[in-house]
């Protein structure tokens, strides 16, 4: 079973960096990823173009922005906030964007400004280490092209750049709109690998316990993916509303058309959302399950230590009347008292026996 | 007691197939009975017409269409998507929806168009092993037919077939709207029995629970009864959303009539979801009653355990004193001092007794 | 203390009745009374005229039916559907009103015709064996009259009769709908008696707790109350919306001046409501007080296995090391030596009692 | 600490008083004050004016009645059903209103009339005997007077009266319905009172669990504390919406200036529920408090006797083997194999401590 | 891990001073900070004007008021309720304000007055000997000034007064709705410490469960941190509201530019509130791993009892067995009884202990 870790990437807010006093509208990153380059990918297409430019320096994405064609730029990397600001000025994006786009603790949401759309997300998908990540991205949607922010290097969207490159589907014929949609397509469907792998979890726990191991590791490790699925819940619960406004909003840059493929994303996250809680439930369960069958195992215990001390500490009791050095008892002298009180001890075991059978401990 | 095992045909989405880049608007088909070929049936009727036609060719339904009559193509099988996307071409069905009749993970919906009105629901039927299927089914009820897509071949629908065929009740001399009706009324009607199941296992282990049985796999079995209770709610909670919107949507084709029907069936669906509700609450409290009952029973033992050695283990120290190798312990020298021992041993264990008694233990 | 015990007429749909197939629209008994006959009360009154009918033929119902006076018609038993829908014919009723009629597992509704009103609730209250009844019954209010069906003779309206026998009140003076009023009235009245049995029930557990009372009956007693609740909440918490709109509704045959009196309905049926949610708090701290006196229980009979285990074992050692056979044991032949042995198993013993009253055991 | 007993005035409908088939709109008192007489007590004032007078006969109050006073008649003692109805004719109360005043079961509302303000509510108070007191009180107030029925003598408005007879703040400059206010005010106010004792309560039992008590009173004390905080909460929680719809009424004999003064009484209520709801949460914690340390505790007992077991079972069955009569074993022969084994037996002993020592038993 | 200990400054309402019969609208603080005298500080500016001044009597504030610039006071105390009440005179403030102001229970909440808005808001934050203090603060933004109202001395405005002194950010070009959102943001960036501060305990918990410490201190510490819990809880939530009115407020002192600011402190205020409630579940989850841990623990001390329990005492049994006196004992005879007996104790020794690796006890 791959091991599903999930790294705190997100969740705490580091004391360092963001300082108590920060001004509002700066821009700080506070991920963990602070070595990381920052690096700039530029996939330029429409029906019949295709071009794909790789750089370290956030200025050249300039250069492509051009009217005829969808643009999408991807930066990788958040750390080199000059950069970022300075991409910020020449799209014209407002400050407090910026900051959400640097601050990896910003939960999922939508802004709406005239321009352009701004969406916050979070990637869940697994590192080759079999941990789970959780990584910050946003995305702002243009007329014409689309920027995409995200912590580190390894994503999700692998299968959007082959389609666009290799013209699968119809996104080479569609605007920046529809490319919006594909990116968030691909982010909901890894979610449901991630929950795929919570569930294989659960039944590979179940399986532990009905074979019996109770050891404190298991439930540290229930607890582990209890506190993974209160994590993703909390990445994956606001997508379901921002998928929805991003149905129903009335903006120029959305066309219509894309509508019906939204209404579709919002099912698959709202089909996420209850898998997850019904998780949470199975996992509460699961805890439940583990109790009894750790008392079920004490109550095994104690049969065993019963069965043998109800048995014993009688006729050891007996051995003991005898084992008495008293000067005139008068059984100790009859020849086969001996034989005679082993063959009562062997009564009161078979009789023993019979009581725990019918008392159904053996 | 009939087995409710639900084979898990629609909780995961199966890794291989529903590829992590997929192509929004394609379909694939996710289900499990990938061997099975697709088999068409087309009922035809009108109040003094009808004509049944089965076929392994999809094709064949096309014929049928005709305006007089109400058309009711059912199919069988859904891997054989090349066949689903030529019907849907010939329905005009958005690809969006072929995509959904083909994902059996979908969850219960309604999509209105402006020509057909698309419904997603689950089957929950128990197959001849006593097996609880969840079945993915799809409705599509157009002007002057409905078309039904299911996973496999058994189904629930033989009542309406029956009633069609043998002009029971009103259906001949109705429209397809209300052939609609009559296959959601089918679906939830056969809800009842599952529940009626859940009812019956919840007795039965509130029956074994109290007679004393505590094993694992009673628990176990307990487990899986909980989540087939959720994920039966996760398929009947969602059709309460789209029978309520049914009845209040506003379209061409559903005749006011029919509105009367669907409240009722918004009746039955509300008493199936409290019912799901209240067996939930019930076998949390199972769970309750099993731990307290393994407490019981550890009680139980432990008061043998400590009866048994309260009463013994003082009684083998006495005679453990007079086991002693001392060669000055007057009492051993005396005539009688076996027979007072023993009759002392005799009041201390009549004393033990009593107090047992007195504590209620015996 | 009057026993609480449900008889389930209406939770379950029984199986072979209700079959698969059924057509809706059509009449099929579900309950559990099918050896009943129907039998037939008229009460017919205005401010100055009274009359009271019995006949076990429905049809005598119609010549009542006169426009000046007030006329209540009461049936009882519903297996005989046959007669149930020719007077359902004669008062104009839809076939799913009289479906629902029959239905006894119909939750409680209010259905709003041009011409009348459909109210189906449920009567609780005790049989002579102090049994819980939960009985189906549907109300049919019209202009000047109110059709009452329920599945069985006896029922809660004596009052009520009385009331319009003797010209108690003004029930005389008003027309059908304050009728209604005073039918449903006298069936919330009686939700009071059930739910103070239920008060009754928990405290007379609480008693047997605090009197340590543990063995399993207790639990099953205990789980028992916790479905009877389950039971009347799934059969009152739905009158609450149907009194609720009962008041709003705006319909003609519903006076002004009967809003206050269904307002005051409303207070009473949330009181209920609220009573009913804090009885099912409190069962579930009865469990978890349960839990802990098993475990104080526990405690105490491990305390005394401790204690005289402790004491007893370490004396019997010694007494075992004097017993050992050894040649050379130099204590054997001292005089004093068993007395200062005895001595010191004394200081012993004392010492472990005093340990065992400052650790608070004793 | 002072104790905390609700005494059950109003949670429980006494069966013989509302008797079932009692008509709805006649008075009659559920209380169990039965004895008290009834007593009326009138303060008339207005800026320059200031009369108190109390009398047994509810006709003197209406000679107090004037348009230029504020007219506040108090009535205690409510089972007097005669009188209150005749003061009801005289002020034009609706039947329904009075059976409300004698209907101490009523839960807290608001009614509004064309000419009065109908209000019920619940007084929280502790009598001398520490006991916590659910007092029904009703308040109506008309253009120029309030009238408020209580169901016994004391109360908590001393601090009014006092502050209309010496004329401290506003009071006697404003209204009657700013007398309203400050009555409400004054219960409300009460309800902190009886809310600390609550949080004493739960830190004294803490307190007592810390220091080890864990008998079978202190569950059944906490399950009394929760029983009280269900019914305070019964009697508060609808308080909030009669104060919410108080202020948002616009009725004419509310001034607009009151308005402040109430929203001011909605931030207290609001504080009080939130207050209960939290000990409710902590005091379910506690009784997982409470479990917590019922099993350290066993665990303790456990240990002392494992550890004690441990030791001298094993060094008893040496003793017995050379407690055996063999006339062939050696080592019974061996001048110093007694020493030789007492001291075995020693570093068996320590080797035990040692064992239990580093798993941290000891 | 520094102490995470709320000191209850605001939790209840003391008895003493809260009277009560209080008239409504008049001033008494009900802190524990009674000694601390009042101070107050005046920060004047504008884009190109700064001066600070402190003062011990806040008649000094006003000759600051002047359009031109923004004032900000702050006053540290609030016992000295006659310098505010003259104060809240000299500003025009409502007598509800000023109870307000200093009735340090008073959870947070908005209010809209036409030249002003009140604020009031809870303040986390530690002081030096790292115990959590919940301090009542209270903001009057009015045109060109904001009041801000403290308990004590200690505060989280240090950033704030900073960037106004040294220009750092747009804080010194902008108007006092600002001043005001600034105030509040650094309010709400303190929470993201205190609730860093929760998670890190609960790791340390998790960390101590996990390395076997299950003292009843440790149960007591989780019990402490839960109610910390409760209390940010509620000293946070209702913030949440706040901000969003003021969000939404169309308040002639709150420019439209403002309101971006705003947006983006709800989304911070959001993201704690979902913060808090983790660590809520997550702290249930913790005291159930604990009872599972202690569960656990016991079962291994059982399991070493039973061990020991169950090989030694039937050997023990054996050995009495020939530790009796019977003079007719053929094996006692026999020369290698005693070894073979011995040998047989050996072998029944290894068969226990095969038994016991078999359950997996060992």
């Amino acid at each position: 079973m791959p091991k599903l870790r999930t790294k705190r990437l997100s969740l705490r807010r580091p004391k360092s960096k963001r300082a108590l006093n920060q001004i509002p509208g700066t821009l700080t990153y506070v991920g963990h990823k602070e070595s990381s380059e920052t690096i700039l990918e530029v996939i330029d297409y429409n029906t019949n173009y295709f071009e794909r430019y790789k750089s370290k320096n956030p200025q050249d994405a300039l250069k492509f922005e051009n009217e005829a064609n969808v643009t999408w730029i991807n930066i990788d990397g958040l750390n080199n906030t000059e950069e970022i600001e300075n991409l910020g000025k020449r799209f014209n994006l407002h400050p407090l964007i910026l900051e959400d786009i640097v601050n990896t603790d910003q939960r999922p949401k939508i802004d709406e400004y005239q321009d352009y759309l701004f969406v916050v997300a979070k990637m869940l998908y697994q590192n080759d280490d079999g941990q789970l990540l959780i990584e910050h991205i946003s995305l702002v949607l243009g007329k014409d092209y689309v920027l995409s922010f995200q912590e580190a290097g390894g994503d999700v969207f692998d299968g959007v750049r082959e389609r666009i490159e290799h013209k699968k589907g119809r996104i080479r014929n569609r605007n920046a709109d529809y490319l919006l949609f594909a990116l968030l397509d691909a982010i909901i469907d890894n979610y449901f690998l991630v929950v795929d792998d919570i569930s294989d979890k659960i039944e590979g726990f179940e399986d532990q316990l009905f074979e019996n191991r109770q050891d404190d590791d298991l439930i540290h490790e229930i607890q582990e993916l209890k506190r993974a699925i209160l994590r993703i819940r909390r990445a994956v619960f606001p997508i379901r509303e921002v998928v929805g406004r991003l149905e129903k909003l009335n903006h120029a840059i959305i066309e219509e058309n894309t509508g019906n493929y939204l209404r579709d994303l919002v099912d698959h996250i709202v089909q996420i959302s209850e898998n997850i809680d019904i998780y949470r439930e199975m996992i509460w369960s699961l805890m439940d399950m583990y109790m009894t069958t750790i008392s079920n195992k004490m109550n095994e215990v104690m049969k065993v230590l019963t069965i043998i001390a109800t048995i014993f500490i009688p006729l050891t009791f007996i051995a003991g009347i005898y084992g008495m050095n008293f000067e005139y008892m008068p059984e100790l002298r009859w020849k086969y008292s001996y034989f005679v009180l082993l063959g009562i001890m062997v009564i009161i075991f078979i009789l023993m026996l019979y009581y725990f059978k019918r008392k159904k401990w053996l």
